[in-house]
């Protein structure tokens, strides 16, 4: 019979802002390794709402043709209800005033979830050959965390 | 040695249609709750194809904001073969014939996963300050459910 | 007090290329059967980073609607940095070099994880009426894998 594990460690990082993308992949299979887990699943995940954890390339061309296609797609000079100061009644957040994000937040969504699961077996993440564990900032440089859980079998 | 447990919870729901989003967070916390699950992953999951689970800001400027750019993105008002009615033979589904959604599906695949994975540490979603579990309608207003997996550790 | 069990599989496939879509409902619920987990979570998973699993409908209209919106949103035709092979120095893959992928990378990250994860209940995925598990290529013809996950209870 085996015993199940649940393992949390966190990670705090500043963004630079513009999109940039922060190549994390060392940081999570060390978080995989300290945990003793050898089969099950890893959770990579982003507390943030204009923030993105996603697995592919960390190539610097295919970074700056996404970047091109996600600012095309969700354009920041246009108006946002979320940035309408007149408007807004709910959460408000006084140092987003300066700068509004409401194309970070439909950058985010439209992005996807919060995180990535990966599998784990024999006590390796299972990422392809090209596939990095990537931190996507989606709003202004920021002070920023993400979390690692894994859960599984140790043996 | 410590035990594994997984919990289920379904939550049943009529939405609004017309891209309504309902907040769930409160339902998700309350079977995580009742999970008795200290520590693991939450699966927040759709078994609908024209819904989405996701997580991001409960705001109502920033919600209005990214059913406008779904809508743009994705218009309603143009050809799906998934509505032609002379041409579909797969998957007939009477009452889509009133109203099609060819649309929502695609919205549905281009926001992501039916779901969203959470990590939870001593009981609790690991939700950011401004982090939400969202529910999003992409079709028009139905019946519809959620499911929530907990996976983990008792104590 | 339970045991935790996690299960692995792999299957490997030759795609089509054009954007074609592969239903692995079928091998992924073969896999979950063979796990003997009755309860957890299934992470079914592309260690590529130009395909994705996603769940949705799988009706041939529908799947055509979505390449032409996928297409309209992140054109092949158009200048990609991860394509130019004048300024490219990072991951070089020969194969490449004859017909360019940046496309493909960006569809990826635009649609989202590289898996979806799905409850498990009784043995059975969690699967709503219309939802089956699609393996997408976004690139060309191509020799691929996915991955199965499964973490849970046997009991």
């Amino acid at each position: 019979m085996s015993s199940v594990k649940s393992f949390q460690h966190e990670v705090r990082l500043r963004t630079a802002g513009g999109l940039s993308v922060t190549d994390i992949t060392e940081d999570v299979q060390e978080a995989v390794a300290a945990s003793g887990i050898r089969d099950g699943i890893c959770c990579v995940y982003s507390p943030h709402t204009t923030c993105s954890v996603r697995v592919n390339e960390f190539e610097s061309g295919f970074l700056e043709d996404f970047a091109v296609l996600l600012r095309r797609l969700v354009p920041t000079e246009h108006y946002y209800a979320h940035d309408d100061w007149d408007r807004r009644t709910e959460n408000i957040c006084p140092e987003d005033m300066d700068k509004g994000n409401g194309h970070s937040h439909c950058m985010a969504m439209l992005l996807g979830t919060a995180g990535e699961s990966i599998p784990i077996r024999e006590g390796e993440l299972q990422l392809g050959t090209w596939q990095r564990v990537l931190f996507m900032e989606l709003d202004r440089e920021r002070d920023r965390r993400w979390l690692v859980k894994v859960v599984g079998n140790e043996a």
